[in-house]
C-alpha cells in the first residue's frame, strides 16, 4: 500500500506510537519557529527545562507581533528573545525584517521536514513540502529541548487541482473556495494534501498562500509536494542544494478526495465574521469600502506585492479609502524599493507599514466605526481588528488594489488584461537582519537581558503522595479559557510575567480569585461541563498554577485545555457520577489521600470531602504519557528526567 | 527707526493693541493648520462658532498623529475631520501623507503670511518667513471664523550666524547650540529672528529644523528672512509664485543679539532629559546605545534622509540597536524609493515607519527599560518615549545614523568625507493625498461623520445676572492642568468626547466630583495658589464648562489656564485678601448676586457665603476684552457675536 506525502514524513520521524488515525503517535521535530507574543513564555519554558543548547537541526526566533511597541515591555520582550536565542543557539530575526512564516519559507524551510511553530499560521510552510504545525510554546520549548511533538493520527484529505487560475484569480480565491466547501471544521482531525495537474501551476508563494489559511479550516496541517516548481524557488533563494523531491505514492489512499477545477474559479471574499462565509466578489456586489489592508503571511510575498504594485501604477487611492500595504520581509520590500513597484505604491496613496504582523493580529489600523475593511488575511472574527463593529471581509491582494481605487468592492477582472509577474530568477538575499546565535564555546558569556516585566517560568514540582486543599472556586457549565485568563490589550503585553497576569484569573468570574488562591496557599477548582473550552492559551493552565491550584474537578473537559492541564502538571479530575458536583461547595476541605498511588496504578481516584465527611470516586482524564507527566510535574519535568 | 522681520510682518496684520512688548494685539491670521490630536476639538469648536466656510486665505487639516490607530477612535476622528474639512472649505491631508509641518513647508507655506496652527511647533514655518504661531484649537477655530489671534506683543532678539557648518555638522547642532546658550526659558516673550552672513549657508529645511525647535527656547516664535534660497526652494515646489523678499532694515532696533559662529559647532546632543542640556558628542563618549529613531517635523526632510541613507548605503545596522525611519512627507518618500536612496536604508536593516509624527510623540517605539535612544526629534522629556527610565538623547540625523551603525554614540566627523548632498532643482510633486474642500456650493451636500466617540462641543451661555451654586470642590495650592483634566493613554483616545472625558475630572483630587457635579448642577471650584498652572491643554476648562462648573475662585492663577478658562466662558475670581480661602468649606452655599452688572462695569464681584451668611470680596482676572468674552460666554460666542 502506498503512502501520503504526509505519512512519509511522519513515517521517517515516528518516535512514538502508532500510525494509526485518532491515535496519539510521538514525533522527531527538525525545526521550530517563534513569534516574540508566544515566544517569551516559549523561552521562559525552554529556559526553565535547563537544556543548555537547542537540539533540533534549526530553531528560529521571529519578532513580528508587538512591533508597534507602545510601552517599555515590547522592546523588552524583543531584547529577552534576542538575548536568549543568542546564549541557545537559537538564530533570531530582529523586528523589521518581516514575518515568521514568509521569512521561514524564503531563508529556513527546508522540503521533507518536520517543523512546529509557536503561531497556528505555521501550516505555510507546507508550501515547500514541510510537515509543519501550530503548537503551543511549551510543545515548541519541548522540541527544542529534544523531546518529541505529540499529535493524534491525522485522516489523510486529498484536494485535487485540475485546470488553471483565470486572469486575475488567484491563490487566495483557490484557499477560500476550499473554506466554502469544507467549512470552518471541515479539517479537523485531517492532514490536507494538495495534488493534481493543477499543482503545477501554482507557484511556491500561492502554495503557501493556501497552507496557510488551511488553519482555518481546522486541519492539523496541509501540504504540497516538492516539485521542480519548489525547486526553482529554493535556488532563486540560493538554497537549491536543500531541495528534495517529495511526493505521493500513485497508490496513496487517502480517506477523502475534493475536487477542484482551478478554472472554474472567480474573485471571492469571506464575508463577515468568518472565513468560511464564503461568496463571490460579484455575488457581494458594489458596496462601499472604508478600508484596504494588504498583507500579512497568508499574503505579503514579492509576487502578492508586485501584483496589487502593478493594479496601483498611476492610479490614486479612492479619498475615502484608507489602504496599508505591509510586505512581509525585507527580501520583498527592499526588492520593490530597488524595481520601483515601491515607488508606484506610494505614489497611489498607500500608507506603507512596517514588514510585521500589523493589523491582522489587531496591531494597529483598526477601521472606523462600523466600517467596511477588505483585508488579504487569514482572519476575519468579528472585533479581531480592533472594532468590535467593523466588517471585515478577506479577500486576494488583486481584490483589494482594485477595491481601493474605486471606493467600492470591485472585481479585479473589470480592469481588463493583467500585468504578467513572473517570480525572479534570484530573490535579493541579504541576511543581514538575522543574528546567528553565539558558537557553542561562547554560549556562557552570553547574558540573557530580562526586563522588569518579564518574571521567571512558575516552577511546578512532582506530584505529592496526597493533596489537601480548599475547593477555592466553584464554577458552572461552559467556563471558557478567556474566563480562566482574559487576554484583550489591557494584558496582552504582560504575556511573559505570569505573576502580574495572576492578578486577572478568572476576574470574569469572581474577582477575589487570585487574592483568595494567595490567601489559602492555592486549592483545587470546581467545575461543570465543557470546562476550558475556547482558545489553546496554555496561560490559562499556567497562571492557575502560579496560583497553587494542584488540580481541577469537573464535569467534562475541552481537550486542549485538558492537555495543557497536564502539561503544566495540574491534575484534570472528572466525577464518575456528575452528581456529586452537588456534593462540594465553595470553601469545602478536600483531601486527595491517596493520589500519587492511584495515578501510578491508573485506578481511580478517591475524594474525600473533609467538610462534610463524605467521600467521592474521580477519574483522572490523562493518557499513560499523560499520567507519568503529571507525576513528574508537568511535560517540562517529564522531559527533563526522560532526557537524562 | 527700521523694523525687524516680525515687526513687520505683525505690522501688516494688526488689527487691535498697540506694538509695544508686553501689551496685547490681535492679529489677522492668513492660514491655519491643525493636526489630528487637536484638531478633532478644534473643529468641534468651530462648528459651534456656526460659521459656514473658513474666513482664512487656506487652512489646513492634517493626519499625522494618531496613525497606530489601535481601536476605532482614531479612524473616526479621521472621517470626522475628513468630512467637516470638505464641508467648511479646509484642505485636508490623508493619513500617510506625512507630518503637518513638513507638508505645510513643502505645500502651502508662504512667506510675509501669518499662520496659526494647533500644534506648538507650528513655527517651522519661520523658516521659510512665515510668523507662525503654536496655538490652543480654539484660538485656531476662532482664526478660522475671521477673528483675530491674540498675543502678548513680543521682544526681538537676533541670532547673528557667520561661518559656515563644517562638514557632518547639521542645522541640529545649531538649534542645540542656541538651546545651550539660551535655556529652555530663554525664548520666553521673544521673537527669535536669524540673520548674518552665515544664514545663507542653509537651506530652507535646515532653516526649517532650527525655528522647529525654537519651540523649545519657549519663544513666541522664530523667523529666517525669506530671500533667495527661500526662492529656489518654493521654485522647486513649483510654487515661486508667491515667494517674496522678507528682510530686516538695517537700522532695525532689537532687544538682544546673539552672535553664533556656524564654523565653531560640532555635533551636539540635548542629554535626558531636557533640551537644553546640551554637549558635544565628544563630550558624551562612546556610551553603548539600543535604539536611534531619525525623523518627526525636526529632521525629517528630503535633506535629511538622503544624508541618513548616504551614511547607511552598504553598512548593517548594529545588532543591538533598533534603527527606526520614518519621512516626513509622501514627497520625501517617494523620491526615496526613485532614486535608490530608500533601497540603501531598508538593507541596511532600517526599520521604515509610516510618515507620521511617530515615536516622537510616544506613539509605539517605545525603547527597551532604562534603554538609550537616540533622536533626531526635538523633545526628551522624562517619560515622553513611551518607557518611564528611556534615556532620550536629541541628535543630529547624521550622528543618529553613524550611531545606529556602530551601536555607541558616534560622532559622524569620525566617517571621512560625507556625499554631497543637493536639493534637487525639483521636488516630486503630486498632491493626491490632499483632498480639496467641496465647492461652495456643493457644502450644504456633505455629512459629516461622526463616531459614537465624537460628541458635540459644550456650548455655553452668555452670563446670567446671578448666580447661586455650591462650592462643589476645594483644593489646595499648585493645582496644574493634569489634575484637573488627568490625560495619558487611557484617555488620549476620548479626546473628541468630552462627556466621558468628564468621568476623570479631578479624578486624581476627588474621584466623587464629577458625581457630585451632575448631583448639585455644577457649581464653584475653590483653589489656591498658582492655580492651573503646567501643560496648557484646554480640556482643564472645556470639561468644567460640561459638568457646569460657573466660576473658579482661587488665590492666584496662572496665566494660560486663566486664559482658558475666559476662553472656555468660566470666570476666574481671585480673592482681594488670601485669607478668605479659609472663609468657605466645600459644599457651602454660595452667590454672586450682581456678577453680569460688576463684570460689565469691571468693578470688584460681591461673593455671599449664604451657608455661613458671610460676604467676600474678590475681582475677577480678566482683561477687557476677556470680560466681554465671559459675558457672551465664552470666545466663540464672543466671536459669533462680534462678527455679526
Amino acid at each position: 500500500m502506498g503512502s501520503t506525502i504526509a505519512q512519509k514524513i511522519i513515517r521517517q520521524h515516528l518516535v512514538s506510537g502508532e500510525m494509526i488515525p485518532g491515535s496519539d503517535i510521538g514525533l522527531r521535530i527538525d525545526q521550530t519557529l517563534t513569534q516574540d507574543a508566544t515566544g517569551t513564555m516559549a523561552y521562559l519554558e525552554f529556559e526553565a527545562m535547563g537544556v543548555p543548547r537547542v537540539k533540533t537541526e534549526c530553531s528560529v526566533a521571529y519578532i513580528d507581533h508587538n512591533t508597534l511597541q507602545s510601552g517599555f515591555e515590547n522592546a523588552d520582550d524583543h531584547q529577552f528573545i534576542q538575548s536568549i536565542a543568542k546564549k541557545h543557539g537559537i538564530y533570531f530575526s530582529r523586528p523589521g525584517n518581516g514575518i515568521c512564516h514568509q521569512l521561514h519559507l524564503e531563508r529556513f524551510g527546508v522540503p521533507g521536514k518536520t517543523l512546529i511553530g509557536s503561531d497556528s499560521h505555521t501550516p505555510t510552510g507546507g508550501g515547500i513540502g514541510m510537515l509543519a504545525f501550530g503548537a503551543g510554546g511549551l510543545d515548541v520549548a519541548v522540541a527544542m529541548g529534544g523531546g518529541e511533538y505529540h499529535i493524534n493520527m491525522p485522516k489523510m484529505t486529498k484536494i485535487n487541482l485540475t485546470g488553471k487560475l483565470s486572469a486575475w484569480v488567484s491563490a487566495k480565491d483557490v484557499i477560500l473556495a476550499v473554506l466554502q466547501k469544507m467549512s470552518v471544521k471541515g479539517g479537523v482531525g485531517k492532514i490536507i494534501e494538495y495534488g493534481g495537474e493543477g499543482i503545477k501551476t501554482l507557484s511556491v508563494p500561492e502554495r503557501a498562500t493556501i497552507t496557510n489559511m488551511g488553519t482555518e479550516l481546522g486541519a492539523t496541517t496541509s501540504i504540497f509536494p516538492s516539485d521542480e516548481i519548489t525547486k526553482a524557488f529554493l535556488g532563486a533563494q540560493g538554497r537549491g542544494d536543500c531541495w528534495m523531491e517529495l511526493s505521493s505514492d500513485e497508490d496513496a489512499i487517502y480517506d477523502e478526495i475534493i475536487d477542484l477545477d482551478l478554472s472554474s474559479l472567480v474573485p471571492m471574499a469571506a464575508c463577515p465574521h468568518s472565513p468560511d462565509a464564503v461568496k463571490t466578489v460579484d455575488e457581494i456586489g458594489p458596496i462601499k469600502i472604508d478600508q484596504c489592508c494588504i498583507g500579512s503571511c497568508t499574503n505579503s510575498s514579492y509576487l502578492d506585492m508586485m501584483r496589487v504594485a502593478a493594479v496601483l501604477k498611476g492610479k490614486t487611492v479612492h479619498p475615502e479609502v484608507s489602504l496599508t500595504i505591509g510586505c512581509g520581509s525585507k527580501q520583498v520590500y527592499n526588492m520593490l524599493a530597488l524595481n520601483g513597484a515601491l515607488a508606484d505604491i506610494i505614489a497611489a496613496g498607500a500608507r506603507v507599514l512596517e514588514c510585521a504582523c500589523g493589523p491582522c493580529i489587531g496591531m494597529g489600523q483598526s477601521p472606523n466605526s462600523g466600517g467596511v475593511s477588505l483585508r488579504t488575511f487569514n482572519r476575519n472574527f468579528e472585533g479581531r481588528s480592533g472594532t468590535a463593529d467593523g466588517q471585515v471581509y478577506l479577500v486576494s491582494p488583486e481584490t483589494a488594489a482594485a477595491s481601493a481605487i474605486n471606493g467600492y468592492f470591485t472585481n479585479p477582472q473589470s480592469l481588463g488584461e493583467p500585468v504578467s509577474i513572473e517570480l525572479p530568477e534570484k530573490f535579493l538575499i541579504n541576511d543581514n537582519m538575522i543574528v546567528p546565535p553565539a558558537p557553542e564555546a561562547l554560549m556562557e558569556t552570553v547574558e540573557i537581558k530580562r526586563g522588569p516585566n518579564i518574571k521567571p517560568f512558575p516552577v511546578s514540582e512532582a506530584l505529592p503522595d496526597s493533596i489537601e486543599k480548599k475547593a477555592v472556586l466553584k464554577v458552572g457549565d461552559n467556563i471558557t479559557t478567556d474566563h480562566i485568563m482574559p487576554a484583550g490589550a489591557k494584558i496582552l503585553p504582560y504575556r511573559s510575567n505570569i505573576p502580574y497576569l495572576s492578578n486577572f484569573c478568572f476576574g470574569v468570574c469572581d474577582k477575589e480569585f487570585p487574592e483568595r488562591c494567595k490567601r489559602e496557599g492555592g486549592g483545587i477548582v470546581i467545575g461543570g461541563q465543557n470546562y476550558g473550552q475556547g482558545s489553546s492559551r496554555e496561560h490559562a493552565a499556567l497562571v492557575p498554577l502560579y496560583l497553587g491550584i494542584k488540580a481541577v474537578i469537573a464535569k467534562s473537559y475541552a481537550r486542549i485545555h485538558c492537555a495543557n492541564l497536564a502539561n503544566a502538571g495540574l491534575i484534570p479530575l472528572e466525577f464518575k457520577v456528575e452528581d456529586d458536583y452537588d456534593r462540594i461547595d465553595q470553601m469545602d476541605e478536600l483531601s486527595l489521600p491517596h493520589i500519587r498511588e492511584e495515578l501510578q496504578a491508573g485506578t481511580d481516584v478517591t475524594l474525600c470531602n473533609l467538610t462534610k465527611g463524605t467521600e467521592i470516586s474521580l477519574t483522572a482524564v490523562l493518557t499513560d504519557r499523560q499520567r507519568k507527566m503529571v507525576l513528574a510535574g508537568g511535560l517540562l519535568n517529564y522531559t527533563k528526567d526522560t532526557a537524562e
